[in-house]
């Protein structure tokens, strides 16, 4: 997969995609990452890249033709027909089910802006997305760039090893993890479970799935209606008295 | 503020730290931004910061020792009762009012882990917060720290300049922003609103607002459950037939 992101803060990537699981896919060849600076694609001898807004107002707002070039090159570069994705506020809201679609596709630009709006022409006839990571205001698209990039290409075959595959499979079920111990078995007074030190692989299992489920009606009741439940969980959840959720967890 | 990071990464943090708002942020002193590898505070000869789940199961779990360690060191070093604010999965959802709400703390420290999961004694005996930054599964809580980090510093007073507030307050009226345009007036082919380029500053201002209740209502409608609306308006909005809002926009 190639991945191409345009910012204006190219720098701000270094050091997330040269680490850990990117910095790995990077080198194993799996994904090619690069962040272009689209201020190099200006057409004009001050390189400029943002304009004042018609109609007035604050705030400086993208020029359509350096991000049309910029794609526009990528494109050719790669003699592809990547995904646009627009990072913004106004986007339709990141899952991980959109993670799986993206990690299908070949080629993904991701466009940035920083401070600035977009013009409108950029949304309307370049881009294929616009996505935003949730309901929070941040300085540009780079994060949230970060974000998408990292959560598509661990889903690539062969970026990740059998150390996370097993962490991440606790997530397929669609409820919250259930609590996890270590050693040392006494930490400051504060003990492990007896359970979990009693050497019962099905009564840890249930007791896993029991803590699973209180947690997520606990903190994320929405996610109890998506999951894979028995018939038979359904029902003890549904007579579980509201009270008694938080002290049982 | 004080603000700390907790990480086994903190290398993913110099581009960002570096750049930008946070960057300035910084240079100004309105913050002090710090990524600590916790590998530092291991107690053993081997550095290690995780260990296999009691109970069996693949995937590793982050030791409480080293965590908690480093967290006192840092409480200890600032002389602060600090927020400490666990990224994961089965956190609390991040919005804007939470960022609000930690831009007025004095020290934040804030916990990354990385494939593994943390053991339960530093969810329960350490951490003041659990944050997710939405439903999708990233590899460590890195990004995550660095999506909280600019939301809450952008708020500190004296970070931002003019050329960014006003695109900032257009997110105070709870909706989406309304589109943007900038010269050329024409580029290939796609004009400006001819409203745009009127001069009639209360019509621009009432297209602006029509734009964004529509685009609100196509893209995020649970946005206008809470958004600061007239009587006029509502009724505006509810008169609209469903099919047409997509060509209205």
């Amino acid at each position: 997969m190639r991945i191409d992101v345009l910012t204006l803060f190219p720098e701000m990537f270094e050091g997330v995609f040269g680490a850990s699981i990117l910095g790995k896919a990077k080198a194993k060849g799996i994904v090619s990452l690069e962040a272009v600076n689209f201020r190099d694609y200006a057409n004009n001898k001050h390189n400029t890249v943002d304009d004042y807004p018609y109609g007035g107002g604050g705030g400086m707002v993208l020029k359509p033709d350096p991000v049309f070039a910029a794609v526009e090159d990528l494109q050719n570069e790669a003699d592809s027909k990547p995904r646009v994705i627009l990072m913004c506020p106004q986007g339709e809201t990141f899952t991980q089910q959109k993670a799986e679609e993206l990690s299908k596709e070949k080629h993904l630009v991701l466009i940035c802006g920083h401070y600035e709006g977009y013009d409108e022409r950029i949304r309307e006839h370049l881009v294929t997305d616009e996505l935003s990571i949730g309901d929070y205001v941040l300085t540009g698209g780079e994060i949230p760039a970060m974000t998408v990039i990292d959560s598509v290409v661990r889903l690539l075959p062969g970026v990740l090893g059998n150390e996370t595959s097993a962490i991440t499979d606790s997530y397929s079920t669609g409820l919250l993890e259930h609590p996890h111990y270590t050693r040392p078995p006494e930490f400051r007074g504060w003990s492990v479970p007896d359970i979990l030190v009693s050497g019962h692989h099905a009564n840890i299992e249930a007791w896993r799935r029991e803590q699973s489920l209180l947690r997520t009606l606990e903190r994320r009741p929405d996610l109890l209606q998506t999951a894979e439940l028995t018939a038979k969980e359904k029902k003890w959840l549904a007579s579980l008295p509201k009270q008694s959720k938080t002290e049982q967890q």
